[in-house]
């Protein structure tokens, strides 16, 4: 069943007025793939570095906190945490940027924490695309998720 | 040189006042790739998937109106015309976005398309994720790019 | 007693740190009235309604969430479930917009189950608008109100 | 022809790419109906009344500039000019909002003027609920455009 | 230290997961301060200093709820209580805004009075720089905080 | 005269629609002052400065952005550059901020500038309030203005 759409095929905005709150947590992970020329650019230049995670993670907590404005059928929730982890991949040429998001809530933090990441893989491809138009952002995906009806672990 | 970067490595919002205005175009593409069986859920059930597209769709134009807020250095800009384009990819198991956006202005839309095809990606995500946990959103990336100082095609 | 009024006659934006939360319940409806001409257009043609009224149903949830930036002296409130029914009524050429919003809240969901019609109307309105520039909306109203003070039924 | 939607029925983003910018002008209105009790209330206080059309006025620009953020189709634009008209009909026991909207744009602004009024009739049914559950909001419709294609006047 | 950068001196989003709720109060105040002959024009003008007084507290309102958008590593809340305070000094041809703000939450609401506040002056700024362009945003500072680890009192 | 009242003491939209698009500059500036001891605790750690001014950085970006969603009778428009110029005065134990905003405009950036320098300040306040609760910032005021009936400087 596709649960966000009703009988008619019409969206559907899952109810969660009978469901109680519980302390939920998502872990999510995305990669920007750089060109080797793009990459060495960007892993030589250490104070650079600094910069650009540290702008990419506030746009990661704006997506985090944007969640529910992008993606129509997801519930507004408060947001007790948000942890970014942005590390370099030297032998992939791939900026790694995980994204960890906490809420006591009725439904779960998985869009929140994707999205977080899709925001923060999509500054830093823009900080970059100036020298690199082949940069890829691969592999947005769920690695971890706690609460709710079931537990789940991307091994 | 990291054009969103100052001397001091500090975020730099790239001054456009000297350029004049010229027609731009963008073309990206993303991947949602699913497990066999999560897929098949999705293409036998014909009006469904006219919904699925829809309202994919209409995120896909709120995650390029609101490129500017997700994307902290980039400019806002006006929007001529965008175009989504949905399909089933049944051999690869796999959703294809495609997002095309044409402005009339002094920078590219190269990140609304993407930003456009990274909301739909989601989207599909989120109306997909209660009947599969392992979905991935694959190779966000530019497509075509018209007008600035060079144009480019992936192949 | 204008209740966002304070006594000095400024915007008084209402106090319910004392309250306790509760289920919210409340429905709102409003019509968009076609010509003849237009109305045939629409219902003829099963498909387009479909989609009309998927686009219109995401309007209608954007519209609830979004309350509390349009409408100054609203709080901000987390939303349960947002139910939509959007059908032809084809004796009165009249689309009709039902939406109907539960919190579990410390105030009232009244404005958002209108804000949600008003901005499905308004984007039926816009999808219609260049056969028929005599569209109205019409009637929008509350239907229904459960929880708070006290209940309300409209006969 | 529904111009909202594509061959397909999915969501059709308008293409103005090719359209040149010429001043456009709409006007809306919309009324908001209250039983005589409520409406005696409003209108006996005078400096009320001032302060009800103040941030209804407010909320009318508000709903103007988000005009885009409500109604998924819609272009963002521009807005060189809002006039807002709110006046008490004693007769009826109705406020009347009119608001008119002017921008030089590839594309006209009937959406614009509406939303205003829409976000403006909201307001007050808001401020006044808590004395009347009753309260409609009646016929929001254009009154006049100028610029683009064709010129409309709603005798 | 510096709770808002992590180990790495990157933004750290403060994690709340194991507070609880409890009230919250701050007040936070700011001042406009105008040359002789603005002031005049603005205190002489009776009515006019309604309105003024009307839209920006309208503006603290949108101010106090945006705060999560306008300052990144802030969390979205509830709003429970906002009150708005904005009078004339007219020995320091001063006006001075007073915002206060009540909610039950895992945090404090310093942030959401301060932005209040801010964007209460930012408004009568622009509403009186035609005529005065030499006006000055001063002292905003919080005034008073109740909840949390510990109260605090300007004196 | 006020120019944002109309005859009525309603909130006045300045229409600019007959005015004609020139290049608009405006630089404002703004101070953080802190107690001595917070100050060297910031000033001694260099790289959490380095983090400091760019999270502060992006927040007048997004300040500058949202101008027109906070100070309600701002005009939407485009910004062609943002600089952010952030520094410590020893001294006085005071963070300078200073933002200058560029666009080829109808209307003038005063009101984005300062906005700009208004969202940097709450930040920078918002990253030390757990260390110092009598932060003030002070001293919000235009420094500069090019373009439109006339020039400006502040000496």
């Amino acid at each position: 069943m596709i649960s966000h759409l009703n009988k008619k095929n019409n969206p559907n905005y899952v109810d969660i007025s009978k469901k109680t709150k519980s302390h939920r947590f998502a872990k999510a992970k995305g990669l920007v793939v750089f060109s080797k020329k793009t990459f060495s650019e960007i892993k030589n230049l250490k104070t650079k570095k600094g910069s650009i995670i540290n702008i990419a993670s506030i746009a990661a907590i704006i997506g985090v906190k944007k969640t529910t404005e992008i993606i129509p059928l997801t519930h507004p929730i408060s947001i007790d945490n948000i942890d970014i982890d942005i590390k370099l991949d030297k032998e992939n040429k791939t900026i790694i940027v995980i994204c960890s998001v906490k809420s006591f809530a009725k439904t779960g933090v998985e869009m929140e924490a994707l999205s977080g990441v899709s925001a923060a893989c999509l500054t830093i491809y823009d900080m970059c695309k100036a020298i690199d138009k082949k940069i890829k952002i691969r592999n947005i995906q769920l690695l971890e998720k706690k609460g709710g009806k079931s537990d789940f672990f991307n091994k």
